[in-house]
């Protein structure tokens, strides 16, 4: 039997690279992304082509108030989101948002009788956000195990982020070497609503260098 | 300043209980309710009028496509509440339930600087939920101070459990203390929507023993 992994699938360059690599490692896909009030919901039109490609297992985008907590530039019409770079954690910040992606990670795995969830979670160019880093997802694992059913019965349930301790550059050749079409992925967080990238924030600037340290040409189209 | 804490609020007795120990602790309360497909939904009614009665700063419900991921009866119409107790994990167990929302609780006491999360969970009269013990609350605030903005800046967040140890009785005995009214909250698993208990699934059945145990009377309105 093949083996069932759930994949946070943004539709960004890092969640499709991760997409790939479970593939490759011959898991059973099942792509999971969030329409949490992200103004660049247009990555989610990008998500479901993607997962298309792919021919996940299935393909779930679940709706969640996440912008009703408020409190980041990606959600909150009140915050515009930054086009320098910001020192510490920035205003794109979104409260506890891999927390909430991964706990519902975490109950599809159980329904799904899946041990196996990745996350496109990057620590070397991760724009400061404290739930990227390796400490994080090693928590997450601990609580994960203690959680669930699964877990409880003996069955571990592995976070896996295998682009971790990859930098942008690297990511980019990984996913060259797997076929991967960029050109398809959105990473700006101020994405027109057809995808055109700003060019000018965090998110823009740290994929242009990626491109730029990988030697592989930018497929992105800008506004 | 007063501090704030966000109070997970289903409007069921033992969520209530704790409203009123943190009220009791002086702190402002910001009160959370989820609104995930649950049947009962009579209990969100219930949760309303009691973060009227309690004058909470806030109260949101937020909406969350956690029953889209299916796998309990207390979201799919496709699995009923057993009447009867059940050995193990029951059918009721909401996959990741409790980590989906202290995620969100953890989300939104960034966004309001609070450090302090209350939760109603109970490891005695537990219903056999593996996200109801000690371990499960403890890893959940190591994994909240590694999330978050407050926790690496060192601002510690504590998670609260003030009734994981009480029997359902000794809740009661502790509430009743406090003036709950207990009249005013709903636990059934299959209540009616003006909130009528069916008095019979396993959370009307640990209620009722709970006030036994605490000899005062039972104030649950039956179907």
């Amino acid at each position: 039997m093949t083996k069932k992994a759930i994949i946070l699938l943004s539709g960004g360059l890092d969640s499709v690279t991760v997409l790939a690599l479970a593939k490759q490692q011959g898991y059973d896909i099942y792509a999971l992304s969030f329409d949490y009030g992200q103004k660049h919901n247009s990555e989610l039109t990008s998500a479901r082509e993607i997962a298309q490609d792919y021919q996940v297992a299935e393909h779930k985008v679940i709706n969640l108030g996440l912008g009703e907590i408020g409190g980041s530039a990606l959600t909150d019409d009140a915050l515009k989101v930054p086009v320098t770079h910001q020192e510490g954690i920035p205003v794109t910040y979104v409260p506890a948002r891999n927390t909430v992606f991964l706990s519902f990670a975490l109950g599809w795995a159980e329904v799904l009788g899946a041990h196996d969830i990745f996350i496109g979670v990057n620590a070397v160019d991760y724009s400061g956000y404290p739930d990227c880093r390796p400490e994080f997802i090693k928590a997450f694992q601990v609580l994960a195990n203690l959680a669930t059913k699964a877990g409880v019965e003996g069955h571990e349930i592995k976070i896996h982020a295998p682009l971790i301790h990859m930098s942008k550059g690297e990511i980019i050749q990984q996913g060259t070497k797997l076929h991967v079409n960029y050109a398809q992925t959105v990473s700006c967080y101020a994405a027109s609503s057809d995808g055109l990238a700003c060019g000018e924030c965090d998110a823009c600037r740290l994929r242009q260098q990626g491109f730029e340290q990988a030697e592989v040409s930018d497929p992105t189209q800008y506004q």
